[in-house]
């Protein structure tokens, strides 16, 4: 599958939430607009973007905040008339209830015509303090497997996923033209500013990486802001923003700051990457008869 | 196997080379003599650095620069003779002479004993106009397999290798407890300025990707200065240098120009990996079982 156009106009929406999903979803929906009003082809949301980051606790009262993924969805319904209004991709991020007592962190590519395109089931998850997933989310079982839209062939994956160079690899192998991380990650209040500085900048420097391995562009939308940790056990999380787009040599396209709700509008120049994979053929030269241990956890030979 | 010291102290030499192998080797060794007098416990060369950079053409006459690598070998012996007086480890990099007709690009690891304590043969080969390697260099059958020291495990890669987060990842699943990238690298001197900026950023940002991913510090060597193309078909290449140090977070703790001769001294503290890695567990999450894609060379599902 081929992008369709040269260049594609790329909207990123950070914002910062709050407990009342209609109030997110709304303030999210006139942004999707104002980008889409702007020219917009594809535009990114940050992760579980109707919600706030409700993994800083283990409460079980937060499951009545899933619900299934499909068409019939209000939520998705509302962002999907968007999208085939606006005749604008959408990369939207659930929490997904698929079945009783099993639930994912789900990325669900609306395309241009309102319907949903495919879905990705969040792959690696995290469990550190304030950052309880592994007790709300299944680990995904759809693989690393790109979406196709009218735009071209999207490989979405979600945060925590964005510290593993093998998914955006193995997207990349399955002819993704882009990668894309709806993300939510910040600082706990108390982090010394060295420390601070030295996180952001490995976020931003991984998933450029990622861009540089495999000659794409790379788009990542963050949220932004204090949430407070309703146990009161940490600081809670000042989510760090510097949302961004990188071209396929890892440079940054466009950035928004660490501290302010705001949009990317920026193009994205598909023959870029085309050229760029041209020059460093880095897929020509794998050693994939070498790299079976890949799929060992660790190798104790000593 | 363990870090033997909390603090390794690592010597770095970015050098210009010339035709004359025993002047290369001359400047290298007295490099070698001045950071391991000042402390050094490790000490890591660039690529090839008895040598001028003679991949730029296909000439046959350059098989003359390759040698058996063993203790008998004139050049070894001196950096060796040179490690085992100081007491030092020292990275080391050989046009190797396996079989007549059978070459290898080989980093040969002396450790502070004097002894060879194991080699790494380039698995990745490029092959780009004045990056001829192809031609001279059969791929490395050794595997991603990092070396045991006296200062601990050291995943040792060559060049071509550093765009790779597989190579990498095997040597951090191996127990490396470092990585260390002996490179020649430069740029093609009609590139403009914004291209050069572009790649020198992209080389810095996937190696210190590497570092984020694994928890690992990295070292990188480069070589430095402009080196004609013999057979006038491009404008040469100026070697980049920009040789760093990056902690287990990708932060840069020291870097050299792009166009002087200079050493680093910097320390690396091992500790700090132990701490980074507790705080960041991504080997804990990979997705194991869904990695296979990894070892193909491209899934053509449509």
């Amino acid at each position: 599958m081929k992008m369709k156009k040269t260049n594609i106009l790329t909207g990123v929406v950070q914002n910062h939430y709050v407990a009342d999903a209609q109030y997110n979803r709304s303030k999210n929906l006139c942004q999707v607009e104002q980008l889409a009003n702007s020219g917009a082809d594809l535009i990114v949301l940050s992760e579980l973007h109707d919600s706030l980051y409700f993994c800083q606790t283990e409460n079980v009262a937060n499951f009545d905040l899933a619900h299934e993924v499909n068409e019939d969805n209000e939520s998705i319904a509302e962002y999907a008339r968007l999208a085939r209004f606006l005749h604008v991709v959408i990369i939207t991020s659930f929490f997904e209830k698929r079945a009783p007592g099993l639930y994912h962190n789900t990325a669900v590519v609306i395309d241009s015509d309102g319907t949903i395109a495919g879905k990705y089931r969040k792959m690696h998850i995290p469990d550190d303090p304030a950052y309880y997933e592994k007790f709300y989310f299944a680990p995904g079982d759809l693989g690393f497997t790109p979406v196709d839209t009218s735009l071209g062939r999207l490989g979405v994956c979600v945060c925590w996923d964005q510290w593993y160079p093998e998914a955006a690899r193995i997207m990349a192998l399955q002819g993704a033209d882009m990668l894309i991380y709806p993300t939510a990650i910040g600082w706990e209040s108390t982090d010394p500013l060295d420390e601070k500085k030295r996180q952001r900048d490995a976020w931003i420097t991984i998933q450029r990486a990622h861009a540089v391995a495999n000659g794409l562009p790379v788009i990542v939308a963050n949220r932004v802001g204090y949430e407070p940790d309703p146990s009161g056990a940490t600081n809670g999380i000042t989510f760090w923003g510097s949302s961004f787009v990188a071209g396929p040599q890892g440079e940054i396209l466009a950035q928004l700051s660490d501290n302010t709700e705001d949009t990317i509008l920026t193009s994205v120049d598909m023959n870029r990457c085309e050229q760029v994979r041209r020059w460093w053929p880095f897929l020509r030269d794998r050693r994939i008869d070498a790299y079976k241990p890949i799929l060992q956890r660790y190798i104790d030979n000593k």
